[in-house]
């Protein structure tokens, strides 16, 4: 991929001679921003361009090209492909449109592109697609007229976009606000080269730290899963804008780039259990990757707020307790500090107000903010200030500049005045590269999301060295038995099948045993002790209370002879062709709280586990968690406290505890089976999962399991 | 108040000679802003400010004066007032701080203010404010460094805040970007007039279209539920920006202007039956203000989008979908008119993508725009582009002129792109007044509050109407018995005391009645039948069950004998002191949906009435809606579809659907009652109300009331 994103040598093919369309643009861009590596138009009207020889074909170039940009009829591109290939070119990127986006004979054109692709191993970028910015080495191998900025600025933020127009109209406004990036590509319709493989490069890229993602769908949940736990690793954030959140954006998406959106739900808990920061508006990738270029990244989610108007004040302070920040009372210690300069204080008061005073006492104002950043309590600072103009101004914006600069923590600043009383402020600001919010909230969002990865990122290095143990532990278990017992049952298990499937990943299920005779039930019964539940254990029989087939609280051998025999004749009544094993004898279980834990299979990410209590919860309030599998405790915990309902666990109403520790066990387990039989089992709904009080353990009352 | 703000001379006390300083500003923007009254500095220390004679005291103005500004250490602040009471002057505004906000000290002299301004009825403004500006008629009574620009950009948008450092900067901002302003007014801490009367003045100024309101704490309901009516019958929104929503943000509230910033649920639950648009960032203002001020009240919720990139499209239709509003499909006609211009597109899909092929068709775009407009489903428009640069984006910024500036209904502008690259399109713009956007959420937003707010106007408008006449044969039943019978009760009602209240005002409760002996217990259980419950009556056992004072499910002559006795001795035994009124004989209702309704009193806007279902919807799950007392069937209505479990009513899991009319029916008699007994009642819980199947109403089971 290196040479994708640093190509020595780039031919345009269907070069233009006006500099204004799409086919004449990358020549003047590649030009003005200094691109060191050669330049081949190609056209046969065309003998030179510009101050460049023209090429009939490819194949005439007498150099080696590292990379094709193709911007012709949608009917020719194959044809040029062709051609590359045979030049031995390894990257094109496609800007035509026509393809699948269009309509059928694109759609159809499109396949044999993504078959050449596969046949030749050539990388295609788009079709439909704006091409790649490689900012710190001046690679402007694109046509959108964001590039008409000159300078470009360079930084740490590597932009992947399945949308052209949007994308590099963000890029666009981002750019003109400072904001610098290292990389921006344009996706298009994906036939070869996707978003997902791109972020991967980046992730790799020292030069890049932030990663932004504009998705509409993606193909593989695999290297997702991989690209972000590398960004855990290497603490470098991923921000997402994940559109198609509902049924009419899903719509709309289908129709734009023909991509699957996918389930919104499992996105959002996929990003999640990532610590991927999922934005809903542009300007906040603009806000987060402006900041982020400039703060080291955060380490906790204790916020510190300090302000000149106890009106802004407040809004950040709600913002940030409204998102999931912690607003800590100050120390003794930073109190005192801040006493010394606000007399009237005293109080452990976060936000921080130092009104107006600020500009008769600007050192005062420093000691609050070198005060706060002291404390232990404080992973981050939020600075509001409001319409302060002049010379009082520009000597606070030099303050601001300096600690922004010489501080080990992250500070975000807000400065809520229109540009034009207070443009000499902020130029100081902007020299010194701090970057700066208007918007109170934004500022908060913003640092915010950061210092929520951050504290996310801290559990998660640490879970990850809890759990290394058990993982190999759980992984030395074959897979084999389960898969050899799968194997020899019908598409659709039985209840008894699936729990002993279950019972194989050391899954708790309830005591029960078939029998086939008065005498057999007589013999278990012996072993289980009353009382016991009684059913028909047969794979054609799936609704057992309509049939009859189903007797509970058992409480003697007499019951259960009469019960046997009913279950069994009532059975054979009600589905004469039916193939009946026996009657499945089974204890009764303490009364415990009853959930539900199940398996989907997600196209894109693979096994999903779901979670919720039974009932009116779940059918009603669809109060449900889902992860992507597999996953570990703390991640199952999470899951659980997740659910509205997680006081009925926790022992409301003056209910004993559930035995929740059990109960994250389970669902681990669970995901572990859900990834190991991933391509066998289809679907599993575990319907109850008995959770018994604390300290006595789960037990699985029902499940269903079908094979794929 | 017209005096208030248009005052025809204005005293600033304490006036500078010093332009920069608080006392000194006032005259520069009065003079710099074309003040056409009477300006009188005044200060002992000068003979003249600026071409201005300087008065020694406010005793020696010569002429009247409507307005005195007051700039001077707060410990001289009573003196003036009292200086400015003999001089007559009617209005007064106290920039000072050193009030409520700053201690003991403070507090005491702004208690005497306000006893000041009470006594002598002279309107004080502040302190701790920052002044009030009349823009169109170039009144700028303030010192913020706002007035700094020129010139001011007078608009249709009223503004009060209780902050004046964030709301002058707020309007700073707006200002700079176009945004226009009939009115600010800083209010501070409130000692006189408070922010609801200003709105109420605003409200009926004919320059006045839409309220803003930068509001921490109120310190009248009636008034806010006068100017909210008003809004709604005149189509003037009110927007309101209300903090302290959370824990940390309301402590942070009480200190600053020393307001009680109340139940942030009872706010909500306000502005939501009353149409007021709650934002929560101050860019939001800028956005709903600088919109409004542009375009005419949208009429519904069906928003068309046109776009020239899918994935703002996408982006836009997802925020609209989320905040509630309609995405429609389009009808056959619009359809065939796009199909006009875009041969591909015949599907009924909105957002609808013109792609860049707006740059060659201009007049195709054009022809999109206007078949969306004329389209019956579509209440409001949002036109969203990308980077369409140089002429072919001069072009298209002359044509959104003109269809903007022709349109019947709304249009919202979103242009995603630079200021850079595009200032030529957007000077096209702002010439022709055309608000636009950079981001297509915060498009779709400003014009998406407004479009649900004309949505909730035209049902406000339907049910009032439907409504008058219930209202008014409510309103002729006396309450007189009602009261009468409350008085002769406990503080405490027992629960067949508080059934007794509840039927006088027709609220259906159990059939029961008080037995003191066998025989009276065996007559009443002949009238009502079997099964009957057996409870104690008695005004001092509040706990029946603990104390065995309550008997379910009788139904038999021997079994209500038994059953009295148990339960007459019990209580004896339970509480030897309590007075004992005899057994409460009641029916036991069939069984229903048990939900719980209820009266608070909130001190700001008085009884508020509170729906939820029972057992873990309200213990676990806090699933509850509230309004403020009274209310109409329809809002009733909103009330119960707004809990979560609202499935449960509505017959989830195969139950029969709830009588939901009757529920509604009972929440307004409760509201009513709340209204009419509001000095009376302290707390009403009616736990369980019992709602039976559709058709077979509702029943109190249960009650609790508490006097005041």
């Amino acid at each position: 991929m290196d040479k994708f994103f640093n190509p020595r040598s780039i031919a345009i093919v269907g070069a233009s001679k006006d500099f204004t369309s799409i086919s004449g643009k990358p020549i003047k861009y590649l030009l003005e921003h200094g691109y060191a590596g050669k330049i081949y138009p190609v056209n046969p009207k065309y003998q030179e361009i510009g101050n460049f020889k023209c090429y009939p074909g490819v194949a005439e170039i007498p150099g080696e090209v590292d990379m094709a940009l193709i911007a012709i009829n949608y009917k020719r591109v194959l044809q040029v492909l062709t051609d590359c290939h045979a030049k031995g070119v390894k990257h094109a990127a496609i800007f035509s449109s026509g393809f699948a986006e269009a309509g059928e004979e694109g759609k159809k054109l499109q396949q044999e592109i993504t078959a050449l692709a596969k046949e030749t191993g050539m990388r295609v970028l788009g079709p439909n697609c704006q091409g790649m910015v490689n900012l710190p080495n001046k690679i402007t191998a694109g046509f959108s007229a964001s590039l008409e900025n000159k300078p470009l600025v360079p930084g740490s933020t590597g932009f992947v976009t399945q949308s052209g127009a949007l994308g590099y109209s963000i890029f666009n406004m981002a750019q003109e606000l400072g904001v610098g990036f290292s990389y921006i590509v344009s996706t298009g319709n994906e036939v070869d080269l996707h978003s997902l493989e791109l972020m991967e490069y980046m992730m790799e890229d020292d030069s890049t730290n932030l990663l932004v993602a504009y998705l509409e769908g993606i193909k593989d949940g695999d290297t997702f899963k991989r690209v972000s736990r590398r960004g855990l690793e290497l603490g470098k954030p991923i921000v997402a804008l994940k559109v198609g959140r509902t049924d009419v954006g899903q719509k709309a998406a289908s129709s734009h780039t023909a991509s699957l959106t996918g389930s919104d739900d499992v996105f959002d808990a996929f990003f999640r259990q990532n610590g991927i920061i999922r934005v809903d508006d542009i300007e906040d990738i603009i806000d987060i990757a402006g900041l982020f270029n400039n703060i080291p990244l955060p380490e906790g989610k204790g916020l510190g707020i300090v302000t000149t108007s106890g009106g802004a004040g407040i809004l950040a302070a709600d913002t940030a307790v409204a998102m999931g920040l912690a607003v800590p009372e100050l120390d003794e210690a930073t109190r005192a500090k801040i006493g010394t300069v606000i007399p009237d204080y005293g109080s452990a008061m976060n936000p921080v107000d130092v009104t107006a005073q600020v500009i008769n006492d600007p050192k005062g104002f420093m000691k609050v903010l070198d005060a706060m950043l002291d404390s232990d309590n404080i992973d981050g600072l939020v600075v509001v200030i409001t319409m302060i103009a002049g010379t009082a101004g520009e000597r606070l914006a030099r303050d601001i500049t300096d600690i922004s600069q010489r501080a080990q923590k992250p500070i975000a600043i807000c400065w809520t005045a229109g540009d034009r009383l207070m443009d000499n402020c902020f130029a100081i600001l902007r020299k010194g590269e701090v970057p700066y919010f208007k918007s109170p909230v934004r500022c908060v969002k913003a640092l915010g999301v950061l210092m929520n990865y951050g504290y996310f990122r801290g559990r998660w290095q640490q879970r990850d060295e809890v759990e290394a143990g058990v993982s190999a532990s759980a992984k030395t278990r074959s897979a084999e038995p389960a898969r050899e017992f799968l194997s020899r049952c019908d598409h659709r298990l039985t209840e008894h099948q699936g729990k002993q499937l279950l019972a194989q990943f050391d899954i708790p299920v309830t005591q029960e045993q078939v029998a086939r005779t008065e005498a057999e039930a007589l013999e278990i019964a012996g072993r289980l002790g009353f009382p016991l539940a009684v059913k028909v254990d047969s794979p054609d029989i799936m609704h057992k209370t309509e049939a009859g087939a189903l007797r509970l609280f058992i409480n003697s051998n007499e019951e259960l002879v009469q019960a046997f025999n009913e279950v069994m004749e009532n059975s054979r009544k009600y589905a004469p062709d039916a193939r009946i094993n026996g009657a499945l004898v089974q204890e009764m279980v303490e009364k415990g709280t009853e959930v539900i834990v199940g398996i989907n299979n997600d196209p894109q990410f693979g096994p999903v586990v779901v979670f919720g209590l039974g009932g009116i919860f779940v059918e009603v309030l669809k109060d449900i968690s889902m992860r992507v599998a597999p996953f570990n405790h703390a991640q199952a915990m999470d899951m659980i406290k997740e659910i509205k309902g997680y006081g009925v666990l926790a022992g409301a109403r003056g209910q004993a505890p559930a035995d929740i520790e059990a109960l994250a066990d389970v669902l681990v387990k669970v995901s572990r089976m859900a990834e190991t039989m991933k391509d066998e089992i289809k679907e599993l709904d575990i319907n109850p999962l008995l959770v018994l009080p604390q300290g006595k353990g789960v037990k699985v009352a029902d499940a269903l399991v079908i094979k794929k």
